[in-house]
């Protein structure tokens, strides 16, 4: 009768289940790293977004009126929302500030496979640090929540520039370049055909033989050949940063997960040092997975005190692309300990065994529905329980319950007042 | 320079972990009687809530028409959305469904103390049983996630009725009854004067005489009394379901919970058997804390097969307030379980012992700002670190890191091959 809107997905508990366990291994990281969770608005002033127009977000925004004639919009990104937070508190919090949170974001944009208009991100940030540590312990902390949901170094791949580097060498050059317009283009150019790119390149002020030249020394990604090609303090400073956080990550343990390629851009303006993308070894995620980096200048352009910042915001949509290509995306089913199925008028006892297994931890569903036992038998299996009890009027006459594990079928009598007893996880091999 | 909008909030990091706690707690209890998370849209077609126009919940609809035509609304609550999933999937689904999610919803409303804009719900469901079980099923969960928050039987309770004995008790009367108007009115009679209420109820089409004589059954809440009154099967079967849920609480555990409280309606239109309200006990929070019910028709009227419903949500809003009033709301503040603090120029071996830490499970901070050591403790102490590590250039030399204790102030060095070692959660204790 009502239909869902197109991009906007419902998640039923088998695949919520993989979702979970995913979202738990990625933010159990983030807290061992320090980082603490923050809880934002849905809705924000659309100036956030619309002040900075040319930004092709504004067209994609889910932006209306409210009732109280407010100019909203649903965030399609979280970046804005802390940096105001920051700048609201800036006073009382101590520094470093280092946040994450996971929820959903929205873009009107083509829906397309992992790319809907409601989609989820744990974003990770640091704040009041300027220092190659900072942007290292970004990507120690993305390179750990990969591996920790069990990708290895030769399932992806870092690839890390800086901002200035382009954008140095760019302004060596003895002519009326757009330099935005050519990072744009940089930020296109492995998705684009060569001559493509360099028309783009030409279209941004370079000449025809600079284009190929450029090109040339950026696809190289050797920063000694950078920093001879431009010597500048611009482009030596930002790659003895790049060098730094190299060594950092290093020390971090993650430099395994790292490769200098210049041609990563983002292309979003805000950032303004470390940027860098993380992509599908195998190459058969053809998109970026997630990216992140330095954005040293947006919250004094939001009205705070200058305050470097770096973060990065993994999109749990190309992630699981990336998890099923690696085939380590989680099992999509329900699990459950026990199920504990009465068999005649049996409620009470199967009640008091349901609470003492729920008190111990553990999964526990019961029947709820006045079922026969054929039928409870089989919503059991369809939870996937580990063991079933069955509690039966003739068992409880001789004080014994039965125990049966799903999978072997191992199935024994146990007497009722032992169980669960002292027994953290009873099962059937308990009482055999 | 910007500011939030009204009604929407910014949850800093020691609130979170208060937040957090809480959540996980009613979420862990949710698993355990085996429920199932699901995740759902934010929006939804507006039809979904304008169809049923007359609603008080249309008027606060943030609705907006979006960039495809779509006239879609921020959902003001989950249980059309969870309607629209099951009659999506209902031959797949195997029953009883049980599923629950925690997310925020949106209403324009009037903000007041515990009421935003936004706000969180934790929605509990089961679809497809019609017996007590389930109704005292939800009981018992929400009983038992109270209990999990610290909360006693003191502290708060669930009043409990059918939606059948005020409907069918106004039925017997003799007169042109409008039967919604006067179970709104009884919805609203503990907050509006008894002379008011009687006027809405003769408003609704009952005598003077009818009226007070209503009131005076509805608030003795004596289920004898009513069958006396009306012996109509409609009215003994509500009373009968009421009884036997009573009775499942019983088994269940919950029954000390629950109150039999008939001037208990639920303003929601879709409800059709049992309904309740969790309120306060010692009264200070004065609004009902959080409401649910059984709600049978309404998968039919979302176009699927006939499917018995029956849920809850908590508003965590609310509960937040009666947590605090109880005295039992989490501390407010961020909980770190190891600083490694570096002096001088020890990174390397600080990483080392921050990632062995980690890797253990602990929650732990490491300098990535090149502080000073002053700095490094103050911030040490900001984060609330139990255990500090300090990995000096002069300790690394005779090959040892201090341990300190930040609340004994106890300090002992370690030998840094034996740190962390084999220890689970090393200590200065450990060390001395």
């Amino acid at each position: 009768m009502y239909d869902r809107i197109k991009g906007f997905r419902d998640v039923y508990p088998d695949e919520m289940a993989a979702r979970r366990r995913t979202i738990d291994t990625i933010e159990e990281t983030a807290r061992q790293y320090g980082f603490r969770e923050i809880e934002t608005p849905a809705l924000e002033r659309a100036a956030m977004w619309t002040d900075k127009s040319g930004d092709d977000i504004v067209d994609e925004l889910y932006s209306f009126e409210d009732q109280g004639g407010r100019h909203v919009t649903l965030t399609p990104e979280l970046t804005p929302t802390v940096a105001r937070m920051v700048v609201a508190k800036q006073q009382e919090l101590s520094k470093p500030i280092k946040w994450f949170s996971t929820r959903p974001f929205w873009r009107y944009e083509q829906v397309q496979q992992g790319r809907q208009r409601e989609f989820y991100q744990t974003n990770v940030d640091i704040f009041g640090s300027s220092e190659p540590e900072a942007d290292a312990e970004i990507l120690a902390w993305a390179a750990d929540a990969m591996t920790g949901l069990g990708l290895d170094a030769a399932d992806f791949d870092f690839r890390i520039s800086h901002r200035d580097i382009l954008g140095g060498v760019l302004e060596t050059y003895d002519a009326d370049i757009d330099t935005e317009a050519a990072i744009r283009a940089v930020d296109k150019s492995d998705k684009i055909p060569r001559a493509e790119y360099h028309d783009l390149l030409v279209g941004a002020g370079l000449t025809a033989e600079q284009a190929e030249e450029f090109d040339d020394l950026i696809a190289a990604g050797d920063l000694e050949a950078v920093e001879e090609f431009a010597s500048t303090e611009r482009v030596t400073d930002a790659v003895e940063n790049l060098r730094n956080v190299l060594e950092a990550a290093e020390d971090f343990g993650v430099r395994e997960y790292c490769t200098i390629s210049l041609e990563t851009a983002r292309g979003l303006d805000y950032y303004t040092g470390i940027v860098f993308e993380c992509f599908d070894s195998a190459g058969e995620v053809s998109r970026s997975i997630f990216g992140g980096g330095r954005y040293d200048d947006l919250i004094e352009q939001f009205g705070g005190q200058p305050t470097p910042a770096v973060g990065v915001a993994p999109g749990h949509a190309t992630l699981s692309l990336l998890l099923q290509r690696a085939d380590v995306w989680p099992e999509e089913a329900v699990q459950t300990d026990y199920y504990v199925l009465q068999v005649g008028d049996t409620r009470s006892e199967a009640a008091r065994i349901t609470r003492a297994l729920r008190d111990r931890g553990h999964v526990v569903e019961t029947d709820i529905a006045g079922r026969s036992f054929g039928a409870q038998l089989e919503y059991a299996d369809s939870i996937n329980a580990e063991t079933t009890v069955i509690v039966g009027e003739q068992d409880l006459a001789n004080d014994e319950v039965t125990i049966k594990e799903m999978e072997s079928g191992d199935q024994v009598q146990a007497p009722v007042e032992e169980f669960p007893g002292d027994l953290k996880r009873p099962t059937a091999a308990d009482f055999s």
